[in-house]
């Protein structure tokens, strides 16, 4: 027997017409090379709906992929919700990727168009012409000086030209794909993961509820978090149906310009990496962030002194989720709950080490690398996340390269490793590719790395496995100092002693200038590995395996 | 082009399953005749897995109705998971119903099993031999020493006879029907209103939204409407779903014992109709209510100085939802935003007497009942209030009765006449069938009805048409004055004149005792249309229309 509701799709139309009938009078701020800009909802769903008659000017077909190569702005927003509620497919592009990848990802997506911020243009020009499939390049000036190519439209001079679309959008069918954004694996090609509307919607609807970022329309939000990175979080979309005021960063991403805006516009809610956190902590102090009511961290794991730095100096602690772009991204949310109120401050800070509870929806299993055998939820016990949910991937776009990547019973094998407690709070110890495999057992190079680097001196360090003949594999820490500061390898030994088993001591220990990043800010082990490919341990090893 | 997430279905499995798993220290309290009983979600769980089994023994069809005659209990809790979560269709059943209504919706619905709390046997036994696809009644003993009629079945005994279910719950499809309701129309037969897994799973979401209840796990919820009242608007779903500890009232529903568990308990979230605010205002005071953060309020408008007695007594006014039976119910909620901050505490409190803002996946238009036109948002434009979306109705069960409350286009037509401010608080005026048509202009019944009700002397006040040679349709008030006052027409039309338009006054007034109301408590204008049916304005009418 079938229900007798209404036969609604969940699409991003509601979220556009809704901020617009509603929130008409709340603004969107974005910061530009030459000072701020500001639109009210009202001015900017004007300009979506002249947008939407551009893109059929421009001649992007019924389904389109609509590239950007941009910042965090306003008029970033405008193609968030004129491609997709035009039913055309929003494209993000990382401005950070490789030359080579981006012109991949734009082929393989068959970008009809790029629209492209000024200052941008040194950065992706020199390799339009590889770029097959677009048609067209249109300049969103963002007061930069950078050359405008030859044929390269305006985006102000279409908007000015077009005639705004007058009615209500229309997606029929709420799988219909919304956006896509690559992920920028260390192995192989990127890989195209295509989002619907109705995963856009549901995960936008859990960026408001009271556990995860609980967005409302008292809100004003900074999202750090790069909109081409796997939709800047949910935060875009959230805000438009929370009808939460939005500041934009622009180009200008440097800690001290992030500070002043979340003072300047009393910002109460923000999302970045570490890395940002990590850089605007010297200068918190200069600031008023006294409106801050929630500060979201993820894209990888929260290192707890720096949250508890936040605590004590900004009077918050960070907030850890985590995701990946496959997961759209949210998937946990570390937000303690009322059995944590009666731990300690100190206890509560390892809680929000984790990365915290499965939102809803989101369902999550702990599988064995070995066994295939699902794990209980004791704290104790390890194994790959898995998970399935309405807003997580099934496959990735043109099912390329990832087959590996989901199970048999369609979940996602999301390469990390963790256990998780009877509360569902996940705590990550590492990725199955890092996993280090000493004597049959397995040695969480994740653990290991925060353990080095809550070292005073330490400024970050990375465990990859070195081949050992004895133990198979064996763990190399890799750390880079901190400024002004020395180490000797046997320090760094003698402060895990306490901290750590015996056998997961490293077997050695490398001075490096940095660990090496992925174009998304990760670690990347992968370049690592190569560069201590068939590492011999100096003399023998001091601390082997019990 | 399609989306390439997973094919997860919204369904009421995953609530319980995320209940069980995260949540299963979490409490339900509930209060009994002899006393309270507490349990752990764990425990609960471990009962509604029992209970899948019973439904299995009793010989429940795949998709038959589990009828159920109970307070707001855990047990009852048990049975709203355990019926859908196996593909059955939970059937709550209005205990205030009339028995012709009660023995109609049974047999409409074709309810196999029917569960009774032990206190309301009384109610509904006389009424058995009549309920012909009942199989079997089952007792829920809450303490009441009504005799058990022969045959019918204990609800504890066949759980401590039954296996526990030991897999996962799956409803492959969302839109599979998971409970129905019958809306007691003032006209015709009752007809049912069916919800799906999808409806029921999304309105959940809603109560967790930062604008709507924002249910939280660190929230303690006490439903005083009943769960037998469209879903106890989505609250114990949502609790479930959040985490939130539950106290149940039980079969006693005096205001006394409301106000008792509410401090007992540290209650912050708490909802239900008027009355029973009303009825609790005068023990506020004796009771320590400051753990409540939210007093939500519905069923029917929300007296402005009710609220604000609760404002100035409590500390937090009522919440006023908007909604019913075929929206789920929550359709409107009327938390104040960022842009009523700058109002005087008197103008908001004029905001709060409004029903408020859609929430997010609720579309809702104003439609001149005359023309069919759709009104603008301009806060002074009425229309008939239409309203779509995931969880609002498209049909009644078996296409009965029903048709003309749906538009072509597959809109529900409320039935409430309102206005709409540019910021989406709707404000209704009147309900269609209640709207006085005076000559050629409408005149709002519930408005004027507010009017007297705010005369000191005035316990309650309706409003109803009465015909007129001249103007087609009049007003007539009918006025119920507090214990120990009196009034005269004369006062009550003085008290009006400065407050509404002249040709809005009343062309008389009659003193009654009571305003009669429906099953739910609603004014039945119904019944006093039959009583003053032909009523004859005594002398000329005073205050004719301009």
């Amino acid at each position: 027997m079938l229900g007798l509701m209404q036969d609604r799709p969940l699409t991003l139309p509601h979220v556009f017409h809704r901020a617009e009938q509603y929130f008409a009078r709340k603004t969107v701020v974005t910061a530009q090379t030459d000072g701020e800009t500001s639109m009210t909802i009202g001015e900017w769903a004007g300009r979506v709906r002249r947008l939407a008659t551009v893109l059929d000017t421009l001649g992007v077909s019924a389904d389109g992929r609509v590239g950007t190569f941009c910042w965090n702005t306003g008029r970033h927003l405008e193609l968030y919700l004129a491609a997709p509620c035009t039913g055309r497919v929003l494209h993000t592009l990382n401005i950070r990727l490789f030359p080579e990848q981006l012109v991949y990802i734009v082929d393989h997506a068959e970008d009809e168009v790029v629209f492209v911020d000024r200052s941008l243009i040194p950065v992706i020009a020199p390799l339009a012409d590889k770029m097959g499939t677009v048609r067209r390049f249109v300049v969103i000036d963002d007061g930069a000086d950078a050359a405008i190519p030859e044929g390269w439209l305006d985006y102000e001079e279409l908007l000015a030209a077009a005639e705004p679309f007058g009615g209500t959008f229309v997606v029929e069918d709420e799988n219909t794909a919304a956006a896509m954004c690559y992920t920028s694996g260390t192995t192989g090609n990127p890989k195209g993961v295509v989002y619907s509307h109705r995963s856009a919607v549901l995960h936008s609807l859990i960026t408001l509820t009271a556990d995860a970022f609980a967005l409302s329309e008292r809100d004003v939000v900074l999202p750090v978090v790069p909109m081409f990175h796997a939709n800047s979080w949910g935060l875009p979309y959230g805000c438009l149906l929370a009808g939460s005021d939005l500041v934009m960063p622009g180009p200008n991403m440097t800690p001290q310009a992030i500070a002043s805006l979340l003072a300047r516009h009393r910002v109460t809610v923000t999302g970045g990496v570490p890395t940002i956190w990590m850089g605007m902590l010297p200068m918190v102090g200069d600031h008023d962030l006294s409106h801050l009511r929630m500060i979201v961290c993820g894209g990888s794991a929260v290192p707890r002194s720096l949250s508890e730095s936040y605590r004590t100096t900004v009077g918050i602690p960070l907030t850890q989720a985590w995701g990946m772009t496959e997961t759209s991204p949210i998937a946990t949310m570390s937000t303690p709950r009322s059995h944590h109120d009666a731990l300690t401050e100190d206890e509560r800070a390892d809680i929000r080490a984790r990365q915290g509870q499965p939102v809803p929806f989101v369902d999550m299993r702990l599988v064995d690398p070995d066994s295939g055998e699902v794990q209980p939820w004791d704290d104790a016990a390890t194994g790959e996340i898995q998970a399935a949910g309405p807003w997580i991937a099934k496959e990735y776009y043109r099912g390329e390269g990832g087959g590996a990547q989901y199970t048999e019973d369609g979940w996602l094998r999301t390469g990390d490793v963790g256990t998780g407690d009877r509360y569902g709070f996940v705590r990550l110890v590492d990725r199955t590719k890092d996993l280090i495999k000493s004597g049959g057992e397995w040695i969480g190079s994740v653990e290991l790395e925060n353990e080095i680097m809550a070292h005073p001196k330490v400024a970050e360090a990375a465990v990859i496995a070195i081949p050992s003949e004895k133990w198979v594999e064996r763990p190399l820490a890799c750390v880079v100092v901190k400024p002004g500061e020395t180490l000797t390898p046997e320090e760094v030994i003698e402060f895990l002693t306490p901290r750590v088993a015996k056998w997961w001591l490293p077997d050695a220990v490398e001075f490096i200038d940095e660990v090496p990043k992925t174009s998304v800010g990760k670690f990347s082990k992968k370049t690592l590995r190569e560069k201590f490919g068939g590492y011999q341990v100096a003399g023998p090893a001091s601390h082997e395996p019990a």
